[in-house]
């Protein structure tokens, strides 16, 4: 592999600013008891690196569309993926006290509370969809897209949680589905929601589609050799996580060295995806790159 | 208050059958994990009074559309019913082990479990929408409407947990303010829904509307009374605790003998709603009337 990029491209850090104020702008514009706003701010506007909704706006530009025009798409991907994070939190699930190096929020405000935002974030994302200023067709297309992989993602992460592979897989195709549903879902959703808000044109939206799948799987599995290497002090919560849970990982299946080609071929993938966008696709193919190298 | 009638309408006895069969097949054609698809299928196929998509059968019939056309419409709400059925058991929410008689889907299949299955049947009931053989402006109100219901349901249930009061509202209005969103609001969008599905005029769709308004909010205080002198046996589940639970009730609020005035003021009220729609609403004021005086 390359030398590792470690810095997030100028790109992400600029479309996660824009992201997190418009979180917080829309959270507070919403009519909800102070106790749920609260415990719901605390989980959502947390200065994440926004890697999901970034993309939503990257691939509205890379398409010919702009970062505003894709932002309420964004924003309802956001809440699904914060959704997935708070519940994951949780003692049934994965029982973590830490995320990005502050008490996770069924720690903060109760594992009450914690289930219930997780509940109201999920609806609030459709409800923002339905009422968003996009043509009719492309919020049907948008919630199609996210109401599939919100669902695909709950299916993946029942098979983490429990740790069994999916019925007549072998550990190999096993745990690239688990991966695909869990992680690449949403990440692959990112990207076709973006070239929907993009207005991109079939042949657009196919590289589109092709670049989310391949940087989608390949961002869990640069996401496991963290989790194996990383330090707690370094990703904001407990690592070394994974193997102690007995989850099933790309290196605890196939071995980290294969891991890493996976990682490569996937990579390349996504770029070559990428190129048929020409000059325009300059900056996903950047960010695609930081996606396979970023040590955190 | 007339005599008690303790029988449901034959009319939501046969709604039901069709309800549950649909659910069976919808959710057994779906590609699921199978330990998920147990468990959902535990929750959801279970034999219950399917009173809210019931709701939204009649109401659509009540306008002149067909109880088929509908059918779509109020599986996805039974989805969102049954997701908030299975979160409220949980153990950090009312901490219940008897729904219908038979252990609640935590008790059943594990915590882990009963979160994620109701994580998936709420987006699985957007899908649902989004996939519908409906006109696209239909599936945008119907998206909208089921949405925003839920959004209330679960800002509803903030309330109900925490048994506190919205912020500036007196107990009289609070408790109102509550049980509107608690269960109100999931009832009036069965209606709503309806209404939609079968094409309802404007006029037509503003008497549904007052109508879910007011059966919604009614049936909630007749639970409230049943809760207090049913038993364990009756309703299938344990009664008594929401006293208990010191949870926020009409009876708790302004005494059982105002509770039953308000109720009929709200039988009353719906009935009324009705009457605008002729012959056709013949089923609902009987629906109506069983709502009000059932004893479990």
């Amino acid at each position: 592999m390359e030398q590792p990029i470690q810095a997030p491209p100028a790109e992400l850090i600029e479309a996660a600013a824009y992201i997190e104020n418009e979180l917080d702008r829309r959270l507070s514009a919403s009519d909800l008891p102070h106790s749920l706003y609260e415990a719901t701010r605390y989980a959502v506007v947390n200065g994440g690196k926004r890697v999901r909704p970034a993309l939503t706006l990257l691939c509205a530009e890379a398409v010919g569309g702009t970062q505003e025009d894709a932002m309420p798409a964004a924003v309802a991907l956001e809440y699904i993926h914060c959704f997935s994070l708070i519940h994951d939190d949780l003692p049934a699930i994965d029982n973590d006290d830490l995320r990005r190096g502050k008490p996770t929020l069924h720690i903060h405000a109760g594992e009450a509370m914690a289930l219930l935002s997780g509940d109201f974030l999920l609806p609030l994302a459709f409800l923002q969809l339905s009422e968003a200023q996009y043509q009719t067709d492309q919020k049907l297309l948008l919630i199609e897209a996210l109401s599939t992989a919100t669902k695909n993602m709950v299916v993946g992460q029942v098979y983490d949680t429990l740790g069994q592979l999916p019925e007549q897989l072998c550990a190999e195709s096993g745990v690239e589905e688990i991966h695909r549903k869990k992680t690449g879902s949403l990440i692959r959703c990112a990207c076709v929601m973006g070239g929907i808000c993009g207005n991109a044109t079939p042949e657009q939206q196919e590289a589109i589609e092709k670049f989310g799948d391949a940087t989608g799987l390949m961002f869990q599995i640069v996401d496991d050799l963290i989790d194996m290497h990383g330090t707690t002090e370094h990703i904001g919560k407990q690592t070394g996580k994974d193997a102690t849970a007995g989850k099933i990982t790309y290196p605890s299946t196939i071995g980290v060295e294969r891991s890493i080609e996976e990682i490569e071929t996937l990579k390349e993938q996504a770029d070559s995806a990428l190129r048929t966008l020409g000059k325009q696709g300059e900056t996903l193919r950047t960010f695609n790159l930081w996606m396979a190298q970023r040590t955190r």
